[in-house]
């Protein structure tokens, strides 16, 4: 595969057909969603640009800006409401080259910590940990969505 | 380990230390680093903040622009120098809570195409490809040092 075989927006990019994950909020040419839960990360977001581009680079240079003020923001809400050991943003998109950023929460307890999430685990997590974080989640989302119609509004 | 734990900046952090690589660039409070060639990626390259902060939203928003046009620019020349098949990027920061963008122009014969280069191995990469690589890493570096020098003029 060369770069000028990724697929093209439409149905043909998962991403172009369908939101990706549960939708917590849509704006500004960019959508936050909640990732269907992947191996014991409950609190996995990704912010997806609307438009299909393959690169970080193929935005313009306000369209970055305005893409990681968003990544930011919910890595600012992530912080102030999980207190995360770390927080992970990441760009790959080997398998699905549509611009999505991924925001995960990290914690000392998490079964890969303080290894990347692609990486082999390194423990199984605690059960009562991973519920604990599974009911802070409405409450979460709420919060982003607030936010970033805030931050939208003053954009 | 909680966030609290994180080590502050100074010889405590390695990143504060020391450059933690090849110094390609610097400047802007910021700096290109090429990395040791860690698992068979030689175009891998880390963006580091200078200073000592732990995540990226710790930044005010006009250095997470400046750090991400930093990004989008190393991102650019891989590009076009590299054609590779896609770039990642990422901030984890779990071992060296210290901000730093890795930038890494990944291949479709790469070791560990399209999984992530923290994933187990699918393949071993083709010596000679690998060995291309390396050998247009010199030019790179240079190109790297001039569009810096250029967009930090122009800051």
């Amino acid at each position: 595969m060369s770069a000028a075989a990724a697929p093209a927006g439409g149905p043909a990019c998962p991403l172009c057909a369908a939101d990706g994950g549960t939708l917590v909020w849509r704006g500004c040419g960019l959508r936050v969603i909640h990732a269907a839960e992947e191996a014991g990360f409950p609190a996995f977001y990704r912010v997806v640009w609307e438009a299909h581009v393959a690169e970080f680079s193929d935005l313009q240079a306000a369209e970055r800006q305005r893409c990681m003020e968003a990544v930011a923001l919910v890595e600012r809400v992530l912080r102030e409401r999980l207190q995360p050991t770390k927080v992970n943003l990441a760009a790959l998109g080997n398998l699905v080259p549509h611009l999505h950023w991924h925001v995960v929460a990290r914690f000392d307890w998490d079964s890969h910590f303080p290894a990347p999430i692609w990486a082999p685990p390194q423990r199984a997590a605690a059960a009562a940990r991973l519920e604990g974080l599974r009911a802070a989640l409405p409450a979460l989302h709420q919060a982003l969505r607030e936010r970033l119609a805030q931050w939208a509004q003053a954009a």
